[in-house]
């Protein structure tokens, strides 16, 4: 019997670890994709490399890039302060382009792998306003990678599985814990320290807490001293 | 009046030096952007410079990604040889999803840019087999580019440009000689020295000797010594 290979996109944060978790349970032989792409928030990384340990990938690689020096996200871009307070429309948080840019490499990956699947950790509930967290805009990717690769010669590519597009926070969080994910152990703080801690005040930590409370479980985030 | 920006993806070879001087003719304002992926032919950087000064781009940006370590393509394993001989399918100098990955920084930058269009030096006539090549992958790919970015949100985004897709090499000569392309200072070998000398034997070599040929015009790329 082979084993059915994923690729799954792992940031270290709530969303991507559960993923990773929803993809065991799936039987697939996991392959973990971390991207440093010049965000400040690298202590994430930390975290992937911690939860990639724990769910016992085949393999986890990193790959850099700077496309932080396309500028104009205050993910990347030190001149810019990260939002401490909600705002209207898309918040500067955004990255142009990113989860193409991420889907990209995850694409390429799964190409060298044969792996029948890529996992994204994208929600279109919760979320920031992204235009590429949509599904539309994730069929539209998959309608692309059907035809970018070798396999796509004859019109068929790895699919791309986004098992939490639809769920809020809180329900992500009561798929994750029935599986035995330890959110303690990941960052989702924009600009967490290199530690890993919290700051409780972006976009980013008020989501996951307000997750915590929807779900009725107890925040187990590290948070630093304010 | 504002003026349009475009921007073209320059390799330092042929195709897309030839789709910069088109770019220009067009009346756009010229960004450049290379992108060394661990490609063994990092001559083709240098050309890169070389061709965006002469074109007075108004800025040529170089992004590095290690998705040589991803594997798998003669253009970037040390450990794979470049074929020097025509072979059947898709050659191992084919790196998966590349273009997918090279478009998808375009994208970002353009839409840092607020540029209309993006050029891409593809080619579907006298191409190696490469699936992402193809017209229909470049419509899959715009089609989500039109949902990826801020401008996505009303279904639109930057014009994937293609002028070259459905020339032979030697019309894409005629039209970059017209457009007084000096073709000497392109760099299109697979394997060519750090001086930019050409090895006459690769996939991309005798592609461009055959174009010149069937053009009816002097090959003035520069050969190494054999």
């Amino acid at each position: 019997m082979t084993t059915k290979k994923a690729v799954i996109l792992v940031s270290g944060g709530l969303d991507s670890t559960t993923c990773l978790a929803l993809a065991k349970e799936e039987g697939y032989e996991l392959f973990a994709l971390s991207v440093h792409y010049g965000q400040k928030h690298a202590a994430e990384l930390n975290a992937a490399k911690r939860v990639c340990e724990e769910f016992g990938v085949k393999e986890h690689k990193l790959v850099s890039v700077d496309i932080g020096s396309i500028g104009s996200s205050s993910l990347t871009d030190p001149r810019m302060q990260v939002p401490e307070k909600p705002v209207e429309g898309i918040p500067s948080t955004y990255v142009p382009a990113r989860n193409t840019m991420l889907l990209s490499f995850a694409l390429g990956w799964a190409e060298v792998l044969n792996a029948e699947a890529i996992y994204v950790g994208v929600n279109a509930v919760d979320y920031s306003g992204y235009p590429d967290c949509r599904p539309e805009y994730i069929d539209a990717f998959q309608k692309m990678a059907n035809l970018a690769t070798k396999a796509g010669i004859h019109g068929t590519g790895p699919q791309i599985k986004t098992p939490l597009i639809s769920l809020t926070k809180a329900e992500i969080l009561q798929a994750g814990m029935k599986l035995g994910v330890d959110y303690s152990k990941t960052v989702t703080c924009y600009q967490a320290t290199d530690e890993g801690l919290a700051c409780g005040l972006c976009d980013a930590c008020r989501l996951r807490n307000q997750g915590f409370r929807d779900a009725g479980l107890p925040d187990v985030t590290r948070y630093r001293e304010l």
